[in-house]
């Protein structure tokens, strides 16, 4: 029972209540699954249709000629078990759970119905009350938010878990919208099977996920939950954000989901302990892990900023500074190798400045030098795309050499002046350069890779 | 010589330095005032050209035939003082010098120049090295930055002071992405004459200002500076950003622009003191003024959250108690009055949640009811667009309604799931709505408006 995998990869799916009236949750899902390429056999159920979206309708599970993996069921809370048994018995390994009206509103005895036939047929469950899966790569989607009212980001190599499905698809735009991907998101809703704990330990074995983000108000057991992030973490980074760490937090946490979330503080330190990786706010929550996903840990606190806008990169250096980095200046030796390539009157030092003539050849050779000189931790770009000099597609190339030539971790904050520059701030990203929009965005992020980095030295002592 | 009315509603403009060569700055000015509509007389001056972009060009400022009462000076550093002298001879009274050149670079004696005949002949100055002025509603834009580059923002009543034009064009990007609006955009560079303070006094008196905020690195006259705040903040709210808070940030300013900035901790705690509200963060410093603009202040710590989103609820609810705001219960007898208009499976409380069946006819009763109980002394809302009841027409008609019906401020967060949606949300603010895209960012406006309010219950004692 720990193998999740008939979740993201079925041979064949059945969507119970699929129906003709795109209104309904059970239309929205199959369309979804047709456009986004499901690459298996998909089977529409529903006794009054013989036909929908072009795919013929079958009256029951059971009549379905061949297999079936994965059920999905978008049916009223009563009419769940038994569409839920009825997929067991057809051979069903997994179903999600899209429907509402359990445990959510009170009623316990119907969602206990479902884990009992869980456990009397091992077939696993995510949800109920859920929206369940996007994985762009496996082309599943049994989202029931129109790709029209939330379109979807592209593929990538973080994955998401939340309980909350409106925070969940917030998240979905926040990411789409940064031009940033995802390689899983799962909304696990009531999880009367499949928890957090489940699900952690999934991803920490996929190799599709490099990096797991959490977004947690309470969990289902603690000691599995904290287990899970032990081991995921020593394979990749896991972030957390809690909901309801403050009292009154806590107070709308029990209100929402019933969770016991216990005392946050105990919680969030037990994250840490376990190599978790705490964040604070929504945009941390989406920024950290672009971080994480495409730059090596960082080992020390020593960070140089590398601008062509000097009002922009005094506020890096504060908000560098605030986060408990230290910005001190270079070496002489380290001056007079940046003076030696720059022109006279840049000026040299931390932040050094490239100014309004900078090119992107004296930010590959100014940040290589940074890079190789063993002074600092991590380099900080601020590259305006604003000046003539910065031709955006060489801007491009020279970056993403700098990145790879680098060992030390690099972070970016740039402005998206026009939809052009915003493409290729985004092409970067892809690329491998974390960027974000303000500067202490970007030293958020930072600070997400210095303490995976700080976990990272812990455990190999 | 106080009156710096002449920079913004001149009756005539010469462009000392227009160029026919599109990459010229002096080029891009023209341009730009040809584009925004310039309703004065327009004198491009330039010996070696008889017409740029189709308007009269002149060889000297002595040879344009009317009266010339602003000059736009982009030139080679040498060439300026003497543009000065003649643009002060044939009468104007003030100057937007953009040349650079000056003490930036050492060149201290050239800019002594410029303070000396601006002192002979009472011509003011703004600049040199700056972009000097973008001001939508008067139809100036003197800023070389073509707008393919930096896309300008629309009008609207905040306006914005910066010694840095990097920084500048960032913060024109960011106001324009959010699809707000500025009143007066002022980059004043070296600052040889008008300075931060003087620009702060003006804008006390401006009409078509409403919030004042300024990134300051250095300032020029302390006590200059903080009488001026004083000043306005009686008429009008002052918000800072101070760039160079910490010790390396510090650093990097006396790098940067040689300002003698003296204690972070003592500047900002006499900005305080003078009744100016200090912001921490690029985003804080664009997204606090909306709220100020459009909002009364906030004279007391309670804040009522009205949600359809549960996750997103309790995010609020950390983020407000994490700056300090009470988020308690409501009163027996306004959960009574809020669950007689609810449907009776919505959770009432602090926050209540609309659920994903809210209608916006729902926010504007329930939030009536919240507003005028007098038990809050704020309202956070968090209307999510995506779900079918929340019509966006009828969302932005009833939200706008309960912001004109509510003697409480209102802010709120919500989501650009897509470009449609996002215009609303757009249109929603330039009505009166402060809407901000995570919880954390609505809750530091919030904390803004609260900021304004203590200053004004101390200033009425």
């Amino acid at each position: 029972m720990t193998d999740l995998d008939t979740f993201f990869k079925p041979k064949s799916v059945a969507i119970i209540g699929a129906s003709r009236n795109p209104k309904r949750v059970g239309h929205v899902i199959l369309k979804r699954m047709i456009e986004i390429g499901y690459p298996g056999k998909l089977y529409p159920v529903n006794p009054k249709a013989n036909e929908i979206l072009g795919l013929k309708c079958y009256p029951s599970i059971e009549e379905i000629p061949d297999k079936v993996e994965l059920t999905v069921i978008a049916l009223r809370a009563d009419l769940t078990p038994s569409a839920l048994e009825e997929s067991a018995k057809k051979g069903a390994k997994a179903a999600i759970v899209i429907s509402g009206g359990f445990s959510e509103i009170g009623n316990y005895e119907l969602e206990d119905r479902l884990l009992s036939i869980a456990k009397n047929y091992g077939i696993r469950i995510i949800g109920p009350n859920c929206l369940g899966i996007f994985d762009p790569k496996n082309r599943i989607d049994t989202l029931f938010l129109p790709k029209e009212v939330i379109p979807r980001p592209r593929a990538g190599e973080v994955s998401i878990i939340t309980q909350s499905g409106s925070l969940g698809s917030t998240l979905l735009t926040m990411i789409r919208k940064e031009g940033r991907g995802l390689s899983k998101f799962i909304s696990y809703g009531n999880r009367v099977d499949v928890d957090e704990g489940d699900l952690i330990s999934y991803l920490a074995e996929d190799d599709d996920t490099k990096v797991i983000a959490a977004y947690i108000e309470g969990v289902a057991d603690g000691r599995k939950f904290m287990d899970a992030i032990r081991y995921a973490s020593i394979k990749k980074p896991v972030v957390v954000l809690k909901g309801g760490r403050t009292a009154s937090g806590d107070r709308a946490v029990k209100s929402h989901t019933g969770s016991l979330a216990g005392r946050s503080d105990i919680f969030e330190a037990a994250v840490s302990q376990s190599g978790g990786i705490i964040v604070d706010t929504l945009d941390e929550f989406v920024d950290v892990p672009v971080a994480l996903s495409t730059q090596p840990p960082m080992y020390g606190d020593k960070v140089a900023v590398l601008t062509n806008g000097g009002g922009f990169g005094i506020l890096a250096v504060d908000a560098l500074e605030m986060r408990g980095f230290k910005v001190s200046p270079p070496s002489r030796d380290l001056m007079r190798k940046l003076k030696d390539i720059l022109p006279p009157y840049y000026p040299v030092g931390n932040p050094t400045d490239l100014t309004g003539d900078s090119t992107p050849e004296q930010f590959l050779d100014s940040g290589l030098l940074i890079a190789e000189s063993g002074e600092y931790d991590a380099l900080f770009l601020i590259p305006l795309l604003g000046v003539p000099g910065m031709v955006p597609e060489k801007t491009e190339s020279m970056l993403i050499q700098l990145v790879k030539n680098s060992e030390i971790p690099i972070v970016a904050t740039a402005v998206p002046t026009t939809p052009d520059v915003e493409d290729v701030l985004h092409r970067m990203e892809e690329k491998g350069l974390p960027i974000y929009p303000t500067p202490e965005r970007a030293a958020s992020s930072l600070y997400g890779l210095r303490q995976y980095g700080k976990m990272r030295s812990r455990n190999s002592q």
